[in-house]
């Protein structure tokens, strides 16, 4: 057997996400490697992501967030054991020495402080969850969804019983996948507060992020959007949640108004910080240290998309991370590229995906962009199982090249497996031509013969070479039933009359019928007027028609995208949206 | 209202897929254009790739495969109403006269035959279905699945109780989905003949193949792969199916062996083909006459991984190409670069898809290919409902590019998303390096922190860069049962000995267990034998013994890949597969 001689020490502090991964990948690369994880906390190396499903009870044990696949804890031992590295855990890092090449780290049982020599530093120091600067928003039984300390004292709570109502301040990821954990598997009266006029306001275009809401509202939760929480008063176990219109009384309030990046100790020791606080990284992954390395929540990385550094907490990133932090510590070379800021979230019965940036970010980063909505079955029409797939593709005029892509449909395997295919795409700077002709594979069971990323890809086209002139699902709803807009406004429904009559008979001589059949023989009817909208159930007999009118009347319309049925799931015109 | 002045005159031959997609294309673009579109038969405009889920009764009527996704039947008058498409059915196009730019027709019903001048003419004559050129193949009970007549044939015959044996000749996908559709639905006892040793041979790797096969034959179906069929005899009503091997009675007999591309009509026009009989295309899809294009089945497009030209018949591709036709026609640009081979199917139960090219292939083809397998949870290992996905990936070792990818598993939607996405790196030629940071959207109930597909890039770029030294499942079945390996072969199995016990007890001294969290300590117990082989569920467990005996005792071993858990979904190790 060869002498074990240390090759090169490796200190990293945070044994959480990106942690691990590094320590595994320099003792698999240079097993000679002496590799020493810190912690501040006892539980190391968990799957954050999962603390929901936890709470929830979909997990059932604590203990699964911190095994591996073969059911084997992963723990101080384990690590020594198998993986060959050191732990500490209940170990804060106190200071970095560069110029001796040392971090001073207190032991939170003893009080001990001690100086370790390191060749290489490993900061994944991950984030700091945010409490809104608010009166009561420090309580001790205000949570936020940070660590398993917090999931496990959650879920005490309910499983004694002591939780009836909950408040979830902050409709994003977390929060939603909250909300669900307390409403569906524990019959908690759940409320979510969120500051802006959606859910989700980061990943979806309006008339997706109102699904959203509709399907959770028809599951039990209360949505109150575009609502600022003011206050936090606790009294007697408690809980009165202030908000600008409204005081929500509950047993339980979770905060998940995101996290910061932790940097202080970075900071401290002098190494460069971005101005969110988040430490600065090469693409090797290198601090302004060439000796320390970064990543996971602490850090901010390229998004390739608008090419600006962004803060992406996630637990997939620090996976990757911390594969190529491992590979150059133990002298090979590796790079991570940047984000395209891939998601995907269940919420109840919808599994929703995105990736790239939404229409709003498009324009804020001076995009010309162009937004298409397309309703499609996520299998062949003609399959028994087939569902409704809506999604939403925003790509930039000038360029062709796609910005960004959002699904969400019931099958939420099939929604995150086209997304996924549109962030290989966004990934090496694919085009709508790209998405136009993206070989998803094809068998009536599992995909259409033109799938739905295909038609949203020549939709956009469409859009952007005047062949389909759009409005919007939320803005057709604003403008018809604006005020204002009497005799100017004529819809043009070209579904069957059995599918058009509720809206004949509740908008009369406004909404006008002709089956898309007819309409080549019936062009003289289509009335003449300012605003003329085409509908129908998805926006494709419509495109149709409206070729038909400009051409054979050469007269302007809009087609009304995602129609009758991105309508009616997003619940926009609620008294009369079936059909 | 304007007059309509006809702009050009297309006339398309063949109307099922491509056909009219082209039409549909050509009026959205250009209204006043006359398109005619002509087919011998009198079914049009079908989903062909439905017919074995019509067969099964899946879809229960066959005008479903004929219908829009809102329930109008695709036929004459539908395309005359809605599209303004002249269709002709019964219709057979005998001669195409370049020099006047006509089309001869013969009406079947009357027998009429009359000259149809065109500005642009469309082939899209489709594929005719092979018949082995063996005695009985040609009997008119003897099914190719090519129409909608066969399909209503077939459904008839078991609608009426007639069939209680199939041989369905050729494993390929639409053997297998005719095997199931027998099987599953009617309880037919179903045997498949294949000529080659697995199963789906161009899409899969061996034992991805077995594991089609092992799952079939769980199913009720005999499988006889390697067999050829040598004579087709009907007596009375029932067929003798004559194997190198067996003969199989059966009361139908399905011929499902591929089908050839439908030429003739461009070969007695001088217009170019290729050895294979499909009609040479630029890539406008144009024929060697500009005025003249062609899609669909009865064409060949590049490879985008090989650069060869292939004849890929599928619908998926049909409808893509029919929309490039379509625009070219119209006076737009458009192009059709070429496929990737992007393929899925579903056998009873299991889901599986692939992109690119095997193993084999790329040997072939000249590339120095390197084959992953990776066994993963389709969801984070520690969400309820995950399952097992198995995958091969195929890249070149020089320059890393992806070759192929393979996926399987029980979640269909999960692996063929999964595919899609590595279907998409491979249209813009992705690498390894783009596959192991390629961004899965993550949360738990749809992935994995660190996805399948990660994993499998990061283990081919560890086999090439000699991390990872590898054996592939079936070759160590081989070489541990081979009856010469006696002394000189051990094997490793680093799994906890409750997994491990089964199989020390079959194999003895020649199986090892050390659990690969006690290796450190025990590394001397470690066999120095010439062919040592590491052992463990899936692979990853023994990579990491590998990389530990490989620097601590400076020995050669090799990794089993995929492990026990594809060595018994593939049923390798039929005996004692149970662990």
């Amino acid at each position: 057997m060869k002498k074990r001689q240390v090759s090169r020490r490796v200190v990293i502090i945070g044994a959480v996400a990106v942690g691990p991964k590094v320590a595994c990948r320099v003792k698999r690369l240079d097993p000679n490697a002496h590799v020493l994880m810190i912690d501040q906390d006892e539980f190391i190396s968990y799957g954050g992501c999962g603390i929901p499903f936890f709470v929830s009870g979909d997990v059932s044990d604590v203990k699964e967030l911190m095994s591996t696949s073969f059911h084997m804890l992963r723990d101080p031992k384990f690590f020594r054991n198998v993986k060959g590295v050191e732990v500490r855990t209940r170990t804060r890092a106190t200071e970095i020495l560069r110029e001796t090449k040392e971090v001073v780290v207190e032991d939170l049982n003893t009080g001990k402080v001690e100086k370790i020599p390191y060749d290489y530093l490993v900061l994944a120091t991950g984030a700091t969850p945010r409490r809104l600067p608010i009166p009561g928003s420090d309580h001790p039984d205000v949570f936020t969804v940070s660590n398993l300390h917090d999931a496990v004292a959650i879920r005490e709570k309910l499983s004694r019983g002591e939780v009836g109502t909950a408040v979830v301040i902050g409709g994003g990821p977390i929060g939603c996948e909250m909300a669900e954990a307390l409403a569906d598997m524990w019959g908690v009266e759940v409320s979510v507060v969120e500051i802006l006029p959606t859910l989700l306001p980061a990943f979806l275009e309006p008339p997706l992020a109102r699904i959203v809401q509709k399907h959770m509202e028809e599951k039990g939760v209360s949505v109150y959007t575009g609502e600022t929480v003011e206050e936090i008063r606790e009294e007697n176990g408690t809980f009165r949640v202030k908000t600008g219109r409204r005081t929500l009384s509950a047993d339980i309030v979770i905060q998940a108004v995101g996290v910061n990046p932790r940097g202080e100790l970075a900071v401290k020791a002098g190494l460069m910080t971005t101005p969110k606080g988040a430490i600065a990284v090469n693409e090797r992954l290198q601090t302004s240290d060439p000796f320390i390395y970064a990543g996971g929540d602490c850090i901010e990385v390229p998004h390739l998309v608008t090419g600006r550094y962004v803060h992406i907490p996630m637990g997939s990133l620090a996976n990757r991370q911390g594969r190529v932090i491992g590979t150059n510590i133990a002298g090979g070379y590796a790079t991570f590229e940047g984000v395209v800021g891939s998601f995907c979230l269940k919420v109840f019965d919808l599994g929703l995906a995105t990736t790239g940036i939404t229409y709003e970010q498009a324009l804020k980063e001076g995009f010309d962009p162009v937004r298409a909505y397309v309703v499609q079955s996520d299998r062949a029409h003609f399959y028994p199982t087939q569902g409704l797939m809506y999604m939403a593709l925003i790509a930039d005029r000038k360029t062709r090249r796609i910005l960004g892509a959002q699904g969400i449909g019931k099958n939420g395997d099939a929604v995150v497996g086209r997304i996924n295919s549109i962030a290989a795409l966004l990934q090496l700077g694919g085009t709508l031509n790209h998405l136009s002709n993206l070989e998803i594979a094809y068998a009536p069971p599992f995909a259409s013969a033109m799938d739905i990323v295909n038609a949203a890809a020549n939709t956009a086209e469409n859009i952007i070479e005047g062949l389909n002139d759009t409005i919007d699902p939320d803005e057709f709803i604003e403008v018809f039933l604006g005020e204002d807009s009497g005799d100017r406004v004529r819809v043009l429904d070209v579904r069957s009359p059995v599918n058009a009559r509720p809206f004949v008979e509740r908008f009369g001589e406004r909404w006008i019928n002709i089956p898309q059949e007819e309409l080549l023989d019936r062009l003289a009817e289509v009335p003449e007027v300012e605003n003329l909208m085409v509908f129908c159930n998805s926006g494709l007999r419509s495109y149709e028609a409206l070729r038909q009118i400009s051409h054979h009347l050469g007269r302007k319309a809009r087609n009304v995208q995602g129609g009758a049925a991105l309508i009616k799931m997003a619940g926009l015109l609620p008294e009369n949206g079936d059909d």
